[in-house]
């Protein structure tokens, strides 16, 4: 049976929820021997509360102050711990777990990620932002701990899951849906919405991951995740477009076999994987059925429609900082697209500008680097789009 | 680096010839370091003779008696000793050798391959009929000499590749291209030629193997051996139909994952990760480029059409010696058919008729009682056939 002590860091947000309610339907079925050690949240102190208690954890945290004040009123009579602020989400990850689920969004989730892994812990890592804009920091932090490192993003778990000899790799191949707009030409785009922008076609997902699938950022920044987290040399990760997102991805080995985890698009397929590897548990999780299916196809991407993927490649060939302002300026372009201040073209071009304008100042990989960066980014990328508008 | 001491079964074979082909390239390339011990053939002295010598191989014998004085002659003046008849196969199969490539085709390659099992080598299966017919008796040998039982069949090492929890597979999941009348109405099957037969979509193969893929007869029998070769319960090994033959088969787990091994339709891979198992080693085989396939398409197998599949289920679940009844009936219902004797749908006939008139008489896995079965299903299938043209 699985044993796990667990601390679920961003617990009241998509990946987390799915994370706990794979960790009730594991115990409730006997699958599984789980305590929860430590949850956080940002703000949301009431839905905290109530998992903090459903679960049965030992400690939880809010980063919001206030909310974390609300959160202690809740907790009352409970023997429930409460963490306060920036602090008490690193205290929550700081604390005994075996198995860390990082899934807290944004730049943010960087210091609690680094205390769990300087601890030692396994860090399933949901978290896209820390190891694109601070993979080297965060590395470093893993390989001191000496924690495992277990991808969550679904293209990261697949070739997690089939990378058996790093060394005798070909090619690693992330595949991607090519979003709303594959087949829309150059010109159409220009005038796309952001409710056209956040109809993806296989997952259902938040506002900014989904304009990233539209532009293709998302796999660009798929492509320095994977870069960080797989001991491959980085021009031999590609990229390959499979509308139908059945493929989650592959590896390519030096023999002519391609190996490839397939699987409904469910996220609690890849938390499954990272809670119990290298074991497996049984999940609730439609199996997949390729007769239903019926057919998949693949076709090259088009980096002419789609530059953020030549963005993402240029940022990580420079290295340093580059993946931190590449990552900063999509954020502040995208949220501008999102509220109707930047045409959806026009977040590549942000993105372009910032990666030509803010950059080779401080190579160096420290946590502090990273930040100036992010927040230089931020600005020149803010001053872009206001000159945009004007 | 690679190091094998390596014995070939059946070297003449396309099976045979592939596997020395990549040594040679590996040897050329500085990637292994590998010593032929032994080969065989049945009646190609000359091909063994030139092959032994260009191998270095320290013995060489043809199960051919005359042949075998040939090959004594051809060999004369070189270092390599002679095996002659059944006996100088067996011993070929005995001599040490970490790695044995059994790739005899047919019944007659089981009294080598126990031989090899049971002094403990690791074997590389690419003979379906012996772990067919004889299953339990092969695998109590691989038991009793403790070697590792490595799957060459496509199908199989597909799933061997991917097999990392068998205890926690949901369904190994085998593909089937469908064979060349995947599309075909039964109607039109009973006028099929020979010729209409051989021409398999995907793989070049003998004729035998290609009119077992035309009446699906060769997914049964790979059900019948994946049920040997794997962990797994029977009722858990399904067949699904993938035209394009990308897909080598699949494993689905509890959790929701499928793994796969997919790759160019090339012997040379499977051949490779036996040869390499648990390393893999780079080959020659083209590497798989999914954007240049397209389209995958898959869907359910049609037992109507296809009752071979049925048989072979049934003979499964029967087990005891209806396998090897099964194998050697479809063995004589394919050549009659070769011949011209034997309507294209009556292979499914005749070999229905011996599971249902030659079984249940020794239930026991000795391989004398496996002889006798196979013997009597022959007969009783000639006769049947005799029968039905008459």
């Amino acid at each position: 049976m699985l044993r796990r002590s667990v601390t679920v860091l961003g617990a009241t947000g998509s990946v987390g929820e799915q994370t706990l309610a794979l960790i009730a339907d594991l115990r409730a079925r006997g699958e599984a021997d789980i305590t929860v050690e430590a949850l956080t949240a940002d703000t949301n102190w009431k839905r905290l509360a109530e998992l903090a208690v459903t679960h049965g954890a030992r400690f939880a945290a809010c980063a919001d102050r206030q909310a974390a004040e609300r959160l202690r009123e809740a907790l009352a009579g409970h023997d429930i711990e409460v963490g306060i602020g920036d602090e008490g989400v690193c205290e929550a990850a700081r604390r005994e777990a075996g198995w860390v689920m990082a899934a807290i969004v944004g730049i943010a989730g960087l210091p609690p990620l680094l205390a769990a892994a300087k601890r030692g812990a396994d860090v399933a890592f949901a978290n896209k932002e820390c190891l694109v804009s601070a993979g080297e920091v965060v590395l470093a932090a893993m390989r001191a701990g000496g924690g495992k490192l277990l991808p969550v993003d679904s293209e990261h778990n697949a070739i997690f899951q089939v990378l058996d000899r790093p060394e005798r790799v070909r090619r690693l191949v992330l595949t991607a849906s090519g979003g709303p707009f594959r087949t829309r030409s150059l010109e159409s785009l220009a005038a796309v919405t952001p409710a056209e922008a956040c109809a993806h076609p296989n997952w259902t997902m938040g506002a900014k991951i989904s304009v990233d699938s539209a532009t293709m950022m998302n796999k660009g920044l798929e492509l320095i995740e994977a870069a960080f987290l797989f001991p491959v040399p980085k021009e031999r990760i590609e990229v390959l477009v499979h509308p139908q997102s059945v493929i989650h991805s592959m590896v390519d080995y030096v023999d002519g076999s391609t190996l490839a985890q397939l699987g409904a698009p469910d996220m609690t397929i890849p938390i499954a994987s990272a809670l119990a590897w290298p074991d497996r548990v049984p999940t609730r999780a439609a199996p997949l059925d390729l007769a239903e299916v019926g057919t998949m196809t693949f076709e090259r991407p088009d980096e002419a429609r789609f530059p953020a993927l030549r963005l993402a490649r240029q940022a990580l060939d420079a290295g340093g900082l580059y993946p931190a302002v590449l990552n900063a300026a999509n954020e502040v372009a995208v949220a501008a697209f999102l509220k109707g201040h930047l045409p959806f073209l026009d977040i590549a071009r942000v993105t372009e500008h910032c990666l030509a304008h803010e950059c080779g100042t401080d190579p160096s990989a420290s946590l502090d680097a990273v930040t100036a960066a992010d927040a230089r980014a931020r600005r020149t990328a803010q001053a872009r789009i206001t000159a945009v508008a004007a």
